[in-house]
């Protein structure tokens, strides 16, 4: 499965691509960001945003498009370019036939560093390791984008039944996979 | 000078297109309401007012294209959602090379009222007065976004060589963007 992740921004808008399973290896497929000019008004960034997120879902034809949940309640200045950005990537995806699933700031820190309140260098962290990167991914802020994407991988796409029932069997998957590298990397060897 | 006005939402997204100049006759030229239903996901429910308006557009060929500027203040459950709607409205003109702007609701309603804080019975009112037509426009509540044009109509005489600027500037912007990222996509930008 194949999973882009998308952390919505006018400015800054992250872009991770990865593709696993769940219980399986991960591997980084693509990271990058969309930036668009503050000096330009919104309709023109939120063409900027649409033009390079939709050239990145047809150069890596992801099956399905995570986008984080932005909520009200959140820096008031920036919320509506926000919501709106994530808007965009959600429309792509829906013009393109592909799934989108939206997982909130918390559960893609908690389902890579099994907490959702972990930090940014701690998500970083656990992404270059899951993903089995000799460095943390370039940009940096980029590493959100990634988690969302392995969020959703391991969430099995979460969208019908079966996928469902089997979250439970997925989170202790996801668990064993975080249990297996924090050891590892406690007894000092690395890859 | 055509002006296309939305009122935006996701549940109902006014449009409402008006011709007419400063201190000129106005004419109503089309209203409507794009509709999606409550219970569809977000990105289907976003991919619908984009092609709703987008068909519009083509069908109207408004020269600009005037939204509600939403507020992070408004109703908490819905503004997400309407933000997105308006940023599709947008997006939508930002891709056909239409210059955008935004007014608020206050803005809107003291242009066709006099008040910036006129009930919606006032504004009904007033619009289908200065529109001079037989009956208040229907649906009911695209009244909204034909004031939003008839506002924009009304300032638009000022900014005129501005608008057409920014036009300009638009095409452009969004032509190179293009070409960028056809040039970056055939050089290929995957890790």
């Amino acid at each position: 499965m194949r999973v882009m992740g998308v952390d919505p921004g006018l400015t800054r808008c992250g872009v991770g691509v990865v593709e696993g399973a769940p219980g399986r290896r991960l591997s980084l497929v693509h990271v990058s960001v969309v930036r668009t000019a503050p000096g330009d008004e919104v309709a023109l960034r939120l063409l900027g945003i649409e033009t390079g997120i939709e050239a990145l879902v047809d150069e890596l034809r992801p099956d399905a498009v995570a986008v984080e949940r932005v909520f009200a309640q959140h820096n008031v200045r920036t919320v509506m370019g926000t919501a709106q950005a994530a808007g965009v990537a959600m429309l792509v995806a829906a013009r393109r036939g592909l799934p989108v699933a939206l997982h909130t700031p918390s559960e893609a820190k908690a389902a890579v560093t099994g907490n959702g309140r972990a930090d940014k260098a701690q998500v970083t962290r656990m992404v270059t390791r899951l993903l089995a990167l000799d460095a943390p991914p370039t940009p940096a802020d980029a590493a959100d984008a990634l988690a969302l994407a392995i969020c959703h991988v391991w969430r099995g796409g979460a969208r019908d039944r079966l996928a469902r029932a089997q979250k439970t069997r997925i989170e202790q998957a996801a668990e064993a996979e975080r249990a297996r590298l924090a050891a590892r990397s406690r007894g000092g060897t690395s890859e």
